[in-house]
């Protein structure tokens, strides 16, 4: 399902120098010993998931998706990151016919809650709060504004298109939940918010648009079966952390995820969250960046090609997406296109990943790594999320970090609280 | 119009010590007599831009969106960034009840491409193709496939549909759309693509979506007004660049472009493309990077707060937004929220801001710039681009780079022609 290419990547330490610390750190995420050893919770995931809740959430986005045509997805962070890569990497940008997802509870912006309270008002409505206290600022800002236009539309009723995702028992959303009779959903104790996509945090939303969630955990039951060894020879997984570790010691500050379809820019979005909230502490850690090409070989391509080289690139292609064109013929050759005529444009797209592969690493000087997966379906979702989940915890060890925590997240919402007067 | 505010930027050296390379840089530009001097039109451009061509913009925009319900712009790279980046800081992401422009012609996705025909086939369309030379390979792909979409729904009327900005005499484009008999506009010959959005490759779709291309243009001229001085004590476009070049000298291997409204994350696309296409040259050049706060604070923000010390923010505030909300008073206080009830989400937004700068600043010893734009109007827009160009310019003299041409781009572009066997 995916395949690690190491090839372009100019690596010049020894893989298999870096065995025992990765044995040693695959114990800590199994036994549960290593640093944030709380949080460990997704590794088991996909055998230990609840499968009753998996089919409550299957049937209540189903009751929604009957009488809705926007559902509101109120988080932030991991709550709702994993959700839109997995929306727009399955069903595109544009995809016609489906119910569609908003995102809100992720932002102060007036401008863009004014908009969206415009653009929802005369449409049927369902809303999914997601939030493990309930006190987090930007999702309560959203909620509040939002449950009083679902009031003021649907009055009583209201409380039948509204779903909490929250703590088992304690928390104030779970309180209100429980006094208004919102249907709940739990997140878990032990997995973190970059960590939740495969709880209800990431499936109702995904079961709303019609993104199978039991495919989705096929998927990563299927990469936890791959995956679970220590043997760095054959998981490539654990080979993409230590490569990571081997670009950190050569000296690069930042990995550039690319990709080759806009509509995975999500998806880019997602691993940067992952990587950079998992390993950023202590003065450590790569910087996360993106782009799309050959999109943005036309804004950062001059950058990367000529200019500091400072960074490496992961490619993350896909082989096969859903959809295909083909080139058409026209009545005159116009613009000098014909030696294409024919050609599948998912060809061409390759040639443009292949050709540009070769002009950064040879001509550039710029290591790839390139990861790619079979297709953009529901189970390869899983199976991505699940590599990136195993690489990422191993990278973090590596470093000595724990992958598990994001204390500095704190800082700005202390400092943002004393100026908002909140006692 | 723009305040730039260095108090938070940890500088080292002594701004007057770049006076006379600035002044000297300042000549470069207004007297044509730097590197890449064949492409400075746009300093002077506020001034002689072709007014009956801007009308004839308007006209043509007025004409288009009387029938259609999207404009299909067709280009890559500056051919389209400055217009989404308008249409998007302007209009916002969700603008009810006005036509919509969707890009094409910046990608070989086929995924994409497939959505985007379905999406339009049942709409009215019309459509701009963006192109100097008419040779884009991405640009070519999509508008051949879009102008057969076209021919098919709309027969010979199609071309009446059809609009071409490109060379004013050669060119395949140019052959065509006379062939043809399409509409056309001029990309100037000492304009480079991503200094080319007060041109009619910016202007058109601007017009088309009710952004007043006059009000555009007439922010940009009182922006050349105001950065038409070489005293680097009065030219805060200058200033920014020289702050450019210490946090170069410090060390820094990225600047991250900030924003606090989901609507401008188009601008930082537009600016990533300026300052990385102008400037990374001979192994130079700051690593342009972004993020969209607070939503990106649970992200990315961990990373800024406590990893690496390889970056520095530029913060691109806007004082003032279209639209603004007031935090409702609920029945009950069942989230702990009431302590924000009335006051305006701006304030809110602002007070996270600047609790933000404090904990990144303080804490996390990240240097930070803030630029700060009154509002998000038109002549704001005007304004702002403007700035940025001469930043831009000055940046890259300073650096001793030619700022206007991209030869690293054509380096993808022969490796995949080869691939794709292109004669």
């Amino acid at each position: 399902m995916i395949k690690l290419d190491l090839s372009h990547a100019k690596l010049d330490e020894k893989m298999s120098d870096y065995q025992s610390a990765v044995s040693e750190a695959h114990n800590w995420l199994h036994e549960k010993s290593g640093k944030g050893n709380d949080y460990v919770g997704w590794v088991k995931w996909p055998y230990e998931y609840d499968q009753d809740e998996v089919k409550r959430i299957k049937e209540t986005a189903d009751r929604l998706k009957d009488k809705c045509d926007v559902l509101l997805v109120c988080g932030i962070g991991g709550s709702y990151l994993g959700a839109r890569a997995a929306i727009e990497m399955v069903n595109g940008l544009y995809p016609n016919k489906r119910p569609e997802v908003i995102f809100i509870g992720n932002t102060f912006s007036a401008s863009y809650l004014y908009q969206i309270l415009e653009y929802v008002k005369d449409k049927e409505l369902c809303l999914n709060v997601i939030s493990k206290s309930g006190t987090t600022t930007e999702t309560s800002v959203s909620f509040r504004i939002f449950k009083e236009l679902m009031e003021e539309k649907y009055g009583d009723k209201a409380k039948e298109r509204i779903i909490a995702t929250t703590d088992k028992a304690k928390g104030t959303l779970k309180a209100l939940a429980d006094k208004e009779g919102y249907e709940t959903f739990v997140i878990p104790d032990d997995i973190g918010g970059r960590y939740s996509v495969f709880t209800a945090v990431g499936l109702l939303a995904l079961a709303f648009v019609g993104i199978d969630p039991l495919e989705v955990l096929r998927g990563s039951k299927d990469a936890y079966d791959e995956y679970n060894t220590d043997d760095l020879s054959k998981n490539t997984a654990y080979q993409y952390a230590v490569a990571r570790r081997m670009m950190d010691n050569k000296g690069y500050a930042a990995e550039m995820f690319v990709t080759y379809e806009m509509q995975l820019t999500s998806v880019a979005e997602w691993w940067k969250q992952l990587f950079g909230e998992s390993e950023g502490k202590e003065g450590k850690g790569l910087l996360p960046t993106s782009a799309c090409f050959s999109t943005d070989l036309h804004s950062l391509g001059q950058f990367i090609q000529e200019g500091r080289k400072c960074l490496y690139e992961t490619i993350f292609w896909v082989d096969k997406m859903e959809h295909d064109l083909k080139f058409p013929k026209a009545k005159e050759n116009f613009d000098n296109m014909d030696y294409l005529v024919g050609k599948d444009l998912s060809w061409v797209n390759e040639m443009a990943m292949r050709g540009t592969l070769s002009a950064h690493e040879e001509d550039g000087n710029v290591p790839n790594i390139i990861i790619s997966l079979e297709d953009n379906s529901a189970y390869a979702f899983g199976y991505m999320i699940y590599f990136f989940f195993k690489a990422c915890g191993m990278s973090c060890y590596l470093l000595d970090i724990n992958p598990f925590n994001q204390p500095g997240v704190e800082v700005y919402k202390k400092k943002m609280f004393k100026l908002l007067g909140k006692e």
